[in-house]
C-alpha cells in the first residue's frame, strides 16, 4: 500500500512528518510517498538522522499557507506539497493522502481534484474525539458552516460506516446534536434532519444534547459545521483548562507534590485517553478516496497514527461501505 | 426591596426554594413574595422548620411543567406560580422575579407580560459561566435559536452593561463566538454582527474561538442561541466528565486515597470555582424589569445567590445602563 503524505503540512513540518513517516514505514510495512521540497526533505532527514527507507519523494517546492484562499489554492499553488499530494491521489499514484496543512485548502482541493463519492453532496471534516466510554466521530467539524438536512443525513450514514469498519463499533449510535431531546426541538434544519435520519439505514438514537456528548452516549454526532467546530474547539479548550487547574492544585506545596507522585500514573492515562491524536487525524468523509487531515500541531506520533488510520481506511473499504449504504437508502426511499 | 420568587420552579421545589428564600431574607434584609400553592408552602415550611418571616405568599395553585408549550402558558396557566410571578412584576408588586421553572415559558411569558426594554428586539438567556480567570456572560444561551445580526449587537451591549455593573469588570471585553479569529470568518450572521459590534459603544475585541472561551479571554461571549446552548451544555458535560475521571483516579487504591486527602482542599476550591450557581442564575437580558432564571437543579444556596443577583440587578440599575447604551448607539449611528 502507498500512502501519500504532505511533508510540509502543519506547525512541525517537515521534521515531525518525516519522523512519523519513518515510524509508520517500519511498523506498518507500507510505502510512503512524500510531497514537498526534495532538497529540504533530504537535508532535514540527514541532519536529524531520520531514515527515508521505504519512502519516495515527489518534488513540490511550494507550500500552502493557512492564510491562502482555499478556493484559489489549486490555481495558484499547483506546485505545493498539498495540491501535488491530492493530484497524485486523484491519478491513482497512491491509496490515501495525509496532510496537516490548511483545512480549507484540503477540503476544497479534495472535492475538486479527488471528487466526492457519487451522490454525496458535501465532504465533512470528521475528527474522532475521545469520550468517557470510548470515542465518537463528530461531523461536520467545520467544513460546511451551513448545512441542508440531506447533508446531515449523509453525515450520519458516512460516520456510521467509519465507526463500524475502523473503530469496530457494532451498530454505532448516531445522534443529532440539538438543544433538547424531543423530536420537536431545534431549528428547521434539525427538525428536517431528524425526520430523514429516522428512516435511514443507521442506528439513529435521536437528538443528543451537548452535555451527553462527552459522556459517550453516541458514536456518531451529526451537526452543521459551525456547531461542530464549537464542539471540537470547546472540548479542546476545556480539557486543557481543566488539566491546567489540576496541575496547579498538584504543584501547590510539598504535600500536594507528594500526592501528585502517587496519582501521576492515573493522570497520564487520563491524558492519553483524552489525546485525540491517538485516533489519528480527521478523515474528510465523502471524498472518493481516503484523505486524512492531521491536526496542525501533530508530532511524529500523531503523523504515525494518521498514516495507520489512512491504511485502515483503505483496507476496510470504508468508501465501499458508504456506497452500499447510499444504495440501500435509495432502495428504501423508492 | 421586594423580590418575587416562584416557589414551584425547578427540580427541588418548593423546599429548597423556601430554604434559599429564608437565607436571603436573613442575609440581605429584603422582602420575598412567594408565588405558589399557599397551603403546600406553609405545610412544607412548617414540616421542615423553615421560617417564613419576611415573606409574603401570593396564592397560585397551578404549576407550569417543562413539557407545557411556552406559547400557551399565559393563556392556559394564568394561575401558575410562574405566570402569577410575572404578572406581579409587571404590575409593580415587586422589583424583580426569580424562577427555576421552564426556560421557554419564562422567556415567552416575560416578553409578553413584563415586555422588553424599548428598542430591544429579543430577550436573551444569559448565564454567567466560570472561566479560568473569572467568569463570562454567555448570550444567548438558548432563548433565540436563530438570530439576526442586530440581535447579536444588542446582546453585546446588554452583556457589557451587566458585567460592568454587577460583576464590576471595567470595560468588559466583548467577543463574537466564531470558527476563526479573522473578521472574514463565519456565516453571514457572524460577518454582519462583526461589522455592527465594531462600531458599537462596547469594548469589542473581535471574534473569539471556542477554545479561548474557557480561558477567560472575554467577559461577554455573543452568539446565536443554538451555538450558545452548545457552549453552556458542553461546558457542563465536560466539567462533570472530567471531575468524574479525576475522582476515579483518586479512589483507585489506598495510596491514591491518601494522595486525595492532601489535595482535597484544592479540588473543593476548583469545584466551587466551576460552580456557576455561585454567580446566581441566568438573567433574561432585555426584559424591562429584572427576571432571573435559576438553574432547574438549584438547591437552597443557588436560590439564595439568584435572589442576591436579582437585588444587585435592581440596585445597580442595569436596565437604565442598557437604555443609556442604546441611546448612545442611536446617537453615534446618526
Amino acid at each position: 500500500m502507498k500512502i501519500i503524505v504532505d511533508a510540509f503540512g502543519g506547525d512541525n513540518a517537515p521534521l515531525e512528518v518525516l519522523k512519523g513517516c519513518a515510524m509508520a514505514v517500519q511498523e506498518y510495512h507500507l510505502t510512503v510517498v512524500l510531497t514537498g521540497d526534495e532538497e529540504i526533505i533530504k537535508k532535514t532527514a540527514e541532519e536529524n538522522g531520520v531514515t527515508l527507507t521505504g519512502m519516495e519523494i515527489v518534488h513540490a517546492p511550494d507550500v500552502v499557507m493557512v492564510e491562502d484562499d482555499p478556493a484559489a489554492v489549486i490555481k495558484n499553488h499547483g506546485d505545493s506539497s498539498l495540491v501535488k499530494g491530492l493530484s497524485l491521489l486523484a491519478q491513482g499514484e497512491g491509496d490515501a493522502f495525509v496532510s496537516a496543512g490548511s483545512t480549507g485548502a484540503l477540503v476544497v482541493g479534495s472535492s475538486l481534484l479527488v471528487k466526492r463519492i457519487k451522490g454525496i453532496k458535501r465532504a465533512a471534516l470528521a475528527p474522532i474525539i475521545p469520550s468517557n466510554t470510548g470515542c465518537y466521530m463528530l461531523m461536520d467539524a467545520g467544513a460546511n458552516l451551513e448545512c441542508r438536512p440531506e447533508m446531515l443525513l449523509q453525515f450520519g450514514i458516512m460516520g456510521s460506516a467509519y465507526m463500524n469498519k475502523i473503530v469496530k463499533v457494532n451498530s454505532p449510535r448516531v445522534g443529532l446534536l440539538n438543544v433538547g431531546a424531543e423530536e420537536t426541538k431545534g431549528t428547521v434544519l434539525q427538525k428536517e434532519a431528524f425526520a430523514l435520519l429516522k428512516s435511514a439505514p443507521v442506528n439513529f438514537t435521536g437528538n443528543i444534547e451537548p452535555r451527553d456528548v462527552p459522556m459517550g452516549d453516541c458514536e456518531v454526532v451529526v451537526c452543521d459545521g459551525f456547531s461542530g467546530n464549537i464542539v471540537l474547539k470547546l472540548t479542546e479548550g476545556l480539557a486543557s483548562a481543566m488539566m491546567g487547574n489540576i496541575k496547579n492544585i498538584l504543584y501547590k506545596n510539598t504535600l500536594t507534590k507528594l500526592a501528585a507522585a502517587s496519582i501521576k500514573g492515573g493522570l497520564m492515562e487520563l491524558k492519553k485517553k483524552m489525546d485525540y491524536t491517538e485516533h489519528g487525524g480527521a478523515p474528510l468523509m465523502g471524498i472518493a478516496k481516503p484523505v486524512i487531515k492531521a491536526h496542525g500541531s501533530s508530532n511524529a506520533n500523531a503523523f504515525k497514527n494518521a498514516i495507520r488510520q489512512a491504511r485502515d481506511f483503505v483496507e476496510h473499504d470504508v468508501i465501499g461501505e458508504i456506497e452500499r449504504s447510499l444504495e440501500e437508502l435509495k432502495r428504501t426511499a423508492q
